[in-house]
């Protein structure tokens, strides 16, 4: 397909550029090397990391796309840039948690890694200023930010990525702990998976070391983050790995 | 009925006291005057309030059996003094929500009296250590906190409760805005409603003016505090107003 130019600055986020194009149902979407932690309070840069993001973004769109998940993603135009489908976006993020990590960890008192049976799926408004309060299906509903039947369109999609997700993960030696994930509808109102899924969204173990592979580097100054994101690409996609 | 006499003090919590009795089934529950808020990093004492607790908490308790929802209550035995039925307590606050107030309502950004529709039921986990944070159905049950059917029962009695005390407060001028219940399993696994129902528990507005006759008299040192405790118990229970 010809590639609509690029116009106006839209929105620009922690780690995103995103611009209008020629095209009014596309934009196109610039990965930053910029690393934010903790509702932006920890700031810095990852030397790479908007290219490693946007090339195992685009390959695991692929796969979920492949599984039957409806996505926003159209093109990878350059390094580190996506052409996809402008959305409304839904403002819950979803996170799903197939181990505990992180603050779920710390916020019920269990260890760092336990399995979870059943996954546990989360809802957070995706508020900057509120800090992403998390919020169960009866206040998204009650407070407006989501319909009945787009929660469970979130719930379904969200497994399914999920689903497809682990086992390619899997054969890479990777382990899927948790991952967030963001929505939005396109013009006739169908639900397609937005944003991105790379070492930045996902928590992704070592499966034989258990070593940290993803922005927790960089959150709790692990060291080696680059090289962290660098396996990543060497493991999905190799042809952008230094 | 035999009251059995009082035995060893089985737990002291913030707002009450528990006491074995010769009777291995039943415990005796006495209603402090001492208050707490925020995860009790703010302490004080509201004379006459364990009273106050006790009788409203009998008459609400009343109220709630009427309408079917199985508890606790025995007896009132003395001012502030309850017989209640020993139960194996489930680790889950129940949180009713009627209108938005609060932490809810900062967490979200929503004004305060927001009226939510549908009602927002949440589950937190009971740990005074943790701060008892929210939790949704999948988290409590991945992390063993309870099972998907303890929580079907608990959803369906808190809100069989509210249905039975909307209208029985509205007719004494006050408005439900929130409360939080727990419950507890009897030997023979029945979920019965548990602890108590009070202005320590929940949150009661004048249904004119809108003034707050609760905790949050307390909690923000609005002052007036006694005077609400005893504005409650004079419209549900005047025998103890003084």
């Amino acid at each position: 397909m010809t590639i609509p130019d690029r116009g106006a600055l839209l929105y620009e986020g922690k780690g995103k550029k995103v611009y209008e194009t020629t095209d009014p149902d596309l934009v196109r979407v610039v990965f930053k090397d910029d690393a934010t932690a903790f509702n932006a309070q920890k700031r810095g840069t990852i030397v790479g990391k908007g290219v490693v993001n946007a090339a195992v973004t685009a390959e695991l769109m692929r796969v979920v796309q492949e599984a039957g998940v409806e996505t926003h993603f159209v093109e990878r135009i350059a390094p580190d840039e996506h052409l996809v489908r402008k959305l409304k976006i839904v403002p819950v993020e979803v996170i799903v948690r197939n181990r505990a990590a992180g603050s779920f960890a710390r916020r019920y008192g269990v260890e760092d890694g336990l399995d979870l049976n059943p996954i546990v799926v989360e809802w957070c408004l995706k508020s900057d200023e509120l800090g992403d309060p998390p919020m169960n299906d009866a206040t998204a509903v009650a407070l407006g930010f989501a319909t009945e039947e787009q929660l469970h369109g979130l719930f379904e999609g969200a497994a399914a990525v999920n689903d497809a997700l682990i086992p390619y993960l899997e054969e890479r030696g990777l382990d899927l702990i948790d991952f967030k994930l963001e929505f939005g509808e396109a013009p006739d109102g169908t639900l397609l998976l937005g944003d991105e899924i790379s070492p930045d969204t996902c928590r992704f173990w070592d499966a034989s070391t258990g070593e940290r592979l993803d922005k927790d580097r960089f959150r709790f100054d692990l060291g080696e983050v680059e090289a962290a994101y660098q396996t990543v690409a060497a493991r999905i996609a190799p042809e952008v790995a230094l």
